[in-house]
C-alpha cells in the first residue's frame, strides 16, 4: 500500500565532498535534462534559490502523497531510512559524522540554534567580518545591546577578503566567538576560512561559520576548516527544497545547550528536570517538514554524484566568463573582489538602478536578484556602492543562459 | 508560462471561525471523498497529524512544481496573493487581523519566538498548568535555571481541568507570564481558557496560549479568550502540511522584541543599528517553506468552509461515542477528564502495554498514537497512569473507522 518515494542517484562512496582535487568536465547537457526549469528560464539566481533537479522535486512530492495516504507520522516512520540517509549525505558532504548534523528549517534557524546556546559576559568580544550576513549581524547587535558583549568587525585585506592578519591581532582570551560568513551574499569572493579556523583552534575560540552561499558550489570540509559550528541552507547552491537547512556542531561544542530545548532536543526526566541530548540533534525541533528533509538528502546525494570539485570548477569558470563579458560592455561595472572567486557575480549598469536591470532581465526570462546596499552596510555600504545586480551561476547554466543575460541588459544611461 | 497552484474552496466571508453556534450536520461522505487517505487507513491520529484533504496536497505540490519550473523566488513572487490569503485565512480562523499573525515552521517555533522575547527577573513567577505541553515545560524549566524565574504549576480542579480559582489565588504582580495549553496532547479535556484570559486581563499579566491541539477541532477566538499570544500547528486538526505553524501576537505585545531578529523581523538601519518591525511578522524568519504556507492557507479555508462549530460538534460526538464503546469493553479503561471534551480519546487495555495496543491496531490499518507518561509527568505521571493509547478523531472519520479500532483491539490480559 505504501510507496516509498524515489531517491536520487546515490553518490559514489568513499570520497568526501570536501576533497578539492580537480575533476573531469561535467555533462552539462545531462544536468539540464535533469532540471526541468532550464527549459523555461535562464536561472541566474542560484544564490537566491536554485532550480532543483527533478529527482528532488519528485522525492518531496512522493513523500507528500504518502503523507496524504497514510498520515504524517506513519509516512515518517516508513521514510525513516530516507531521513537517515539525509543525515548521512550531509555528513559526507561536510566530511563529518551524521551525529554532528542537525537538520533545521533554514540556515537562520541553524545559526540561531547554535548562537542561542552561547552566553556572553559584559565586555567579552565577538569578532565578525565585513561580509557577515545581515541577518546574523542583527542578532549580534541585539546580543551586544542585551549582554554587553562587544561586536568587532575585522578589516578586509587588500583583496577584499577577511584580513587574516587583522583577525590574528584581535584574537585574545576575551574573544567569546568568531562569526564569519564563507561566501558573502553580495559578492563573488570566498573568505579564507581555513586560516580563520586555524587561528581559532590555536586561540581556543569558538568559530561559527555561515556557509549558506558556499555549500553546494564549493567543496566544504569542516575538519579542514576547523570550525565549531557551520550553518547552511538547502535551497541555494545545494538545489534542495525551500524550508530546509542544517547545522554542523563539532563535538567540541558539547557544552553548548541551545535555548528553548523541546522534546526533540531534550527529555523530561521528572516533573522539574530535563536532560538535553548530547549529539547535534539537540539543536533540532520535534516538528519538521519530513518531505523537505528527504528532498534535502536527495539534493545532497545528487551534488555528491557530480562531485563538488567538478561543480566548483564549472561554476568558477562560468562566473569568470560572465564577469569578463560584463566588463567588456560599456557602462557596466563588476564589483566582485577576492583572490578566490565563486559563482556570484555582482554588477551595476551606469545610470540604471539595479531593480530596473533586474526587471528588464526578468522580462526576457532571465532570473537575477538585487543585493541591497542597506542589507550589506559593512560591505557594499562601506565601499560606497549602491544596490547591485547579482547574477549567480550554477553548473547547469550554459553559455546560452549567459548570452540571454547579456542580450537583455539595458543600455547604460550616462549622466 | 507560470501556472498558479490551485487554491482550495474559499470559505464564506463574514463569519469568524471563532463563532460557537451549533451547526448543521457535516456531509461526511463528501469529506471522505475529498480525503484520499480515508480509502487506505482508519486514521485516528489527528492529534498527531491529520490526513490532509486533496486540495491541500495539490496546492503544495502545485507550488513545488512551480518552484522547479521558475525558481523559488520567482515562484514566491507569483504566489504572493496565495500567501497573503493564508494570513487572511488564519486571521479569520482566530478572529483577529492578518497583521497579528506570524507564520512559522511549527507550533514550537511559534512558542519559542514569543517566549524568547520575554525577560524575567529573578524571583518573578511563571504560572502553568498540569497539562502544559512537555516541550514548553522544558523551556520553562530552562528559563527557571537560567534566570531565576520560578515556575509554578496551577492545580487541576475536580474535573481535571485547570483550576481557575487556584489560578486566581496565585495571580499577583510578581507573575510575569501565564502559559497554558488549551487541549492537552495526552487527554480529551478542554481547559477553560476564556476564564484564564479574563483573569490575566484583569491582572495585566501576559497570557501565552498553546492551542496546538484545539485549533482546527474547536472554534478558537482570540478576542473571546483574551490571550496575548496563541501558538498552533498546521499538521494536526487543521489538516495542513507538516512543517507549518503560526503565532497570534496581540497588539498588547508590541513591546516584545523576539531574540535573534533576522532580515524578516528587522532591518539594518546602519552598520550598528537595526529596527524591529512592529507587526506580528517580527516573529518570523526570512526563509520559509512557501509551499507549506500556501497549503496551510488552503487547509484553513477548507476548515472555515465546513465551519468550526460543525467540526466541533461532529468531533465531540464521535469521540463521545468511541469513549462509550471503549468503556463497555471489559478490561478497557478510558482516561479522559474535563467538563468539556474534544476529539482526543485516551485509554488503556489491562495487561497490554500501550505500545503493543498501538502496534496491533496499526497492523489492522488503524492509526493511533501513544501518549508517554514520561512526557506528561504533571498529568499522566501525577495521576499514576502508565503510557496510554491515544485515538484522536476528526470530522472525516466515520463509524466504520471506530468499528475497525474496536474490532482490532487486543484482548485484556488480567494479571
Amino acid at each position: 500500500m505504501v510507496d516509498r518515494p524515489r531517491r536520487g542517484r546515490r553518490a559514489e562512496p568513499g570520497r568526501a565532498g570536501g576533497a578539492a582535487l580537480s575533476a573531469p568536465a561535467l555533462d552539462v547537457a545531462r544536468a539540464r535534462r535533469e532540471t526541468p526549469g532550464t527549459a523555461h528560464v535562464a536561472h541566474l539566481d542560484n544564490a537566491g534559490a536554485a532550480l532543483p533537479p527533478a529527482v528532488v522535486t519528485e522525492a518531496v512530492v512522493g513523500h507528500l502523497r504518502l503523507e496524504a495516504r497514510t498520515g504524517g507520522y506513519a509516512a515518517a516512520a516508513a521514510a525513516a531510512g530516507d531521513v537517515a540517509a539525509t543525515y548521512a549525505a550531509v555528513a559526507r558532504l561536510l566530511g563529518c559524522a551524521p551525529e554532528e548534523i542537525a537538520l533545521t528549517g533554514s540556515a537562520t534557524a541553524a545559526w540561531r540554534a547554535a548562537f542561542s546556546g552561547l552566553r556572553f559576559r559584559r565586555g567579552q568580544r565577538v569578532l565578525t567580518g565585513r561580509s557577515e550576513y545581515a541577518g546574523n549581524l542583527i542578532a549580534l547587535l541585539q546580543a551586544a545591546a542585551r549582554t554587553g558583549v562587544v561586536v568587532e568587525v575585522v578589516d578586509d585585506d587588500e583583496h577584499g577578503q577577511l584580513d587574516v592578519a587583522d583577525l590574528r591581532r584581535r584574537l585574545d582570551d576575551d574573544v567569546a566567538l568568531v562569526a564569519v560568513t564563507h561566501v558573502p551574499t553580495s559578492g563573488g569572493l570566498v573568505n579564507p576560512v581555513a586560516e580563520v579556523g586555524r587561528l581559532c583552534r590555536e586561540a581556543g575560540t569558538l568559530f561559527l561559520l555561515d556557509a549558506c552561499q558556499s555549500v553546494g558550489q564549493l567543496p566544504v570540509d569542516v575538519a579542514g576548516i576547523g570550525c565549531d559550528f557551520l550553518t547552511a541552507t538547502g535551497r541555494k547552491f545545494l538545489r534542495a527544497p525551500r524550508g530546509t537547512g542544517f547545522l554542523y556542531a563539532s563535538p567540541r561544542t558539547r557544552h553548548v545547550e541551545p535555548l528553548f530545548p523541546d522534546l526533540r532536543s531534550a527529555e523530561l526526566t521528572g516533573p522539574d528536570r530535563y536532560a538535553v541530548r548530547d549529539d547535534a540533534r539537540r539543536f533540532e525541533t520535534w516538528e519538521h517538514d519530513v518531505a523537505g528533509r528527504i528532498g534535502l538528502g536527495v539534493a545532497v546525494e545528487h551534488a555528491l554524484g557530480w562531485g563538488l570539485p567538478a561543480i566548483r570548477d564549472r561554476v568558477r569558470d562560468l562566473a569568470a566568463g560572465l564577469r569578463a563579458r560584463l566588463r567588456e560592455r560599456p557602462g557596466t561595472a563588476v564589483h566582485d573582489r577576492g583572490l578566490q572567486r565563486c559563482g556570484i557575480v555582482t554588477f551595476t549598469v551606469e545610470g540604471v538602478p539595479a531593480a530596473d536591470v533586474r526587471r528588464a532581465l526578468a522580462s526576457a526570462g532571465v532570473t537575477t536578484a538585487v543585493s541591497a546596499a542597506a542589507s550589506a552596510p559593512l560591505d557594499l555600504g562601506a565601499r560606497g556602492l549602491p544596490d547591485v545586480v547579482r547574477a549567480s551561476v550554477h553548473y547547469y547554466n550554459d553559455e546560452d543562459d549567459l548570452g540571454r543575460l547579456l542580450a537583455a541588459l539595458p543600455a547604460p544611461r550616462p549622466r
